[in-house]
């Protein structure tokens, strides 16, 4: 009887979860310009009445009488408790102040980003890390965790500083040598063949029509999903009608291009859910790390690799027209879309100094939270670690330094490590595949993705949130999550 | 206190209509074939929210309680306790036992309709109609009102048989006549002067901005509301984002562009709601048959009209090209879309017929509740009156007699009435408008529909549930709802 109780509480949940997605994707996309309040009025709303009837304290009572009979439902009720425990382990008290101080920080950032004016917005930020640090020490009671393990835990459950400072230290010390290492290599190729120009311009239907010839190609279930335009790219909706979106200029056609491949990775895993699942925390996708390694899969180890272009190169003349690219061969296209540079910004960086902007993150975040660094100190650190990581000082650029994310104004702490997570997963995961499949490299040249869909489906979509984040590593690829994959991808491909 | 509660209520209902509302026109447009099932899943488990919410028994306690402080609070009030009293006034077991039925038989109509197999559905029509009678009865008991009153009041709030009696035994007497005459002056007209063939294909993307050019041009806001494309043409959504949709075909433009006009008029309502009070039922659109004045307004009233086209036919010359209808002028496209023709079917009926088709449902309705007719008596019944009201007999043809509408097999009885008085109170508010703006005519062949639409504007749109039906007509037009200004309508346009 309380399993069942649970289990149309799921359903429940699941009908407002899908009113929201398809709420916000359709916001993002279809909305008139003047229907904005009310759609925000009625989405509050709708998440007042997810979170309330997702914190019931009677639901503590049906986990506890609980008896699940079956080795699914047994699954089901520890996913169940967990996220109860994790939704209901901040006061309301709290919640309600915190809530209320991230929104001001973040308007605050919006208005003050632009112009980098860092000693307005200290005093708000300052704010968010005290609230942060209190959020931290209440999780880290509720759940018998480190402070900073409790904030990652909301993002990829199981992931530990323990395990993770050992992973990062070495990606680091990795890339200090690697990316000059990297940029000599690329500057000597581009001496000897410099990149060749575009012939735009190339009008929005046919990259349109490119783009959804890719996601067919990769294994995107049209029935189950479609591609739309926003100012921000996203994968949302529901497994069973997933919501993708890009946008385009007319100028180029890679960055959408690489945008859609990255966004169908995110929506392979969400299409590759096991169904029957759907109304338990059980059928949901694991976390945001395992969610990045499902996009960068497709965009990094798939979409910018040479096998990936034989296949592609004849798709984009076929789609935009002969002397779309003219002259260009795969290398061409490698070395554009495979382009390493130091830069600022973090959403904007290559594969190679990606990193180094999460890991730089990820040790001030733990300083932060630990209370060995105060928000005031914050440009003089990040400073020093572009300095140190990059080569390339922020310390009189704010905008370009510690004020680039929402992040930190919205008190999101323990969610970058997810995004170099991701990489370093599927870098593993490519590893394992290519295994266990010698023909993968050729499969792909010939835009056969089957064999590559299949391992994650079996190792990772069908496995839902059946695992802890480090638990679905080990099982999908025979080992702990380590960096020497991602290294060797790298080694392989940049020198 | 307890008004605070109401309008708290107010608000929560309005989030989860929000929802629904925007999920629905969704479904129809933008949604992935596959994601209908949890779609539908979705929206029942919503809609089980909303009634479980707004039939919550405290409800009446707070409405018992409430001390409305303004007028606005007084009227809103009021229409809080009628929508109250029309949602609770069915027992739930009622409700589960008639809403299971109608589904079944709805199912079971649309397999065999097609096929016209009446004998096979009778069964599950007399169980509705038995249901229908029981839902009257106990309508009429909540409600202290006739019973197939209070099956109208559902619809549109102070509709009585007492008065639509007598209005539409006016208007069916004077039809009988009228419909031979108009098709015997159209006989004449058309010898002298045939139809003009269309100069198609017209591409769809050229039939959209003609569509999106009229739309602007009689007042839509874009920036509150918008137009895709659906197999069944509707206009859904919200008042700050309606949702319209129209279907196009390349052979002809003019049904798709009238299908737009017509929604247009619904949207027009739903965008002058006020908006302060949009979470209260006193802010919604008063009823179905206003709802029709106002897409018939602009459908019949306007866009049929010999000024509207003087305004429009240079539009489509600009929109589909200068050689789309060659050498058609105004009366040519009239002789088009005023065309008269005695038929079967309800939706494909012309003005001056279509009043006939509703009659006949509407007096077949009263037997039916009233016990002078059983369900298998209908077909001659129908075909009794279809051979003296528009001279064509049904009577080995139930597909396209009694079988023809989703309403009887979905339990839908006093809704029919309400598609003939939207036409009437067109006629009623169009007379009312001419009287008080003489420039009307002339501002319309100048593409100036701001008059027309402020008229609307104040005395409807603005109005939302402040009255009821029949007040709300008296109050806009100076009389009560009559027949007369329609039959002057229908004789300056066809004889």
């Amino acid at each position: 009887m309380s399993f069942e109780k649970l289990d149309a509480l799921g359903h429940r949940l699941e009908a407002l979860e899908h009113a929201l997605s398809i709420l916000g994707a359709d916001e993002a996309t279809h909305m008139a310009v003047g229907g904005g309040d009310k759609r925000a009025e009625a989405m509050s709303t709708l998440a007042g009445m997810y979170h309330a009837q997702s914190t019931a304290p009677e639901i503590a009572d049906w986990i506890e009488a609980a008896k699940p009979e079956t080795e699914d439902q047994k699954l089901a009720l520890k996913e169940f408790k967990r996220s109860y425990l994790n939704a209901t382990c901040l006061p309301t008290e709290f919640v309600e102040r915190r809530t209320a101080a991230t929104m001001r920080s973040e308007q605050l950032w919006r208005d003050l980003r632009a112009k980098g004016d860092w000693d307005s917005f200290l005093p708000a930020l300052e704010g968010v890390v005290s609230l942060v640090r209190e959020e931290a020490h209440l999780r880290a009671d509720a759940l018998k965790l480190a402070p900073y393990d409790a904030l990652m835990e909301q993002y990829d459950p199981g992931n530990r500083t323990a395990q993770l400072d050992g992973v990062f230290a070495d990606l680091k010390s990795f890339l200090k040598g690697f990316v000059p290492e990297a940029l000599a290599v690329q500057q000597e190729k581009l001496a000897k063949r410099p990149l060749k120009p575009l012939n735009g311009p190339y009008p929005i239907e046919k990259q349109r029509e490119l783009g959804l010839a890719a996601m067919r190609a990769v294994g995107f279930d049209f029935t189950h999903g479609s591609l739309a335009v926003s100012h921000h790219p996203f994968c949302g909706g529901v497994p069973t009608d997933v919501r993708m979106t890009t946008r385009y200029r007319t100028d180029e056609f890679l960055s959408s291009l690489m945008g859609v491949l990255h966004e169908t990775g995110h929506a392979l895993y969400e299409q590759g859910l096991p169904k029957s699942w759907s109304h338990w925390s059980l059928g949901k996708a694991r976390g945001m790390g395992i969610h990045e390694s499902q996009s960068l899969f497709v965009e990094m180890q798939l979409a910018r690799s040479p096998e990936f272009w034989q296949f592609a190169l004849p798709l984009v003349h076929q789609y935009l027209g002969a002397d779309a690219i003219p002259g260009w061969d795969v290398d061409d296209v490698l070395a554009q879309v495979n382009l390493v540079e130091r830069g600022y910004i973090r959403v904007d960086a290559d594969e190679v100094t990606y990193p180094l902007h999460v890991i730089l993150r990820y040790e001030l975040e733990q300083d932060l939270i630990n209370g060995k660094l105060e928000a005031a100190q914050i440009p003089e650190a990040w400073d020093a670690k572009m300095t140190e990581y990059l080569g390339i000082s922020t310390i009189n650029n704010p905008k370009d330094g510690p004020m680039q994310d929402v992040h930190w104004p919205g008190g999101a702490f323990g969610y970058f490590p997810s995004y170099t997570l991701g990489a370093m997963i599927a870098a593993q995961q490519w590893a394992t595949l290519e295994q266990a499949q010698p023909n993968l490299r050729a499969d792909i040249a010939k835009g056969d993705f089957t064999g590559a869909n299949q391992w994650r489906a079996e190792n990772i979509w069908s496995q839902a949130s059946r695992y802890s984040t480090p638990d679905l590593i080990t099982r999908a690829t025979g080992e702990p999550l380590n960096a020497a994959h991602f290294k060797a991808h790298l080694k392989k491909r940049y020198l």
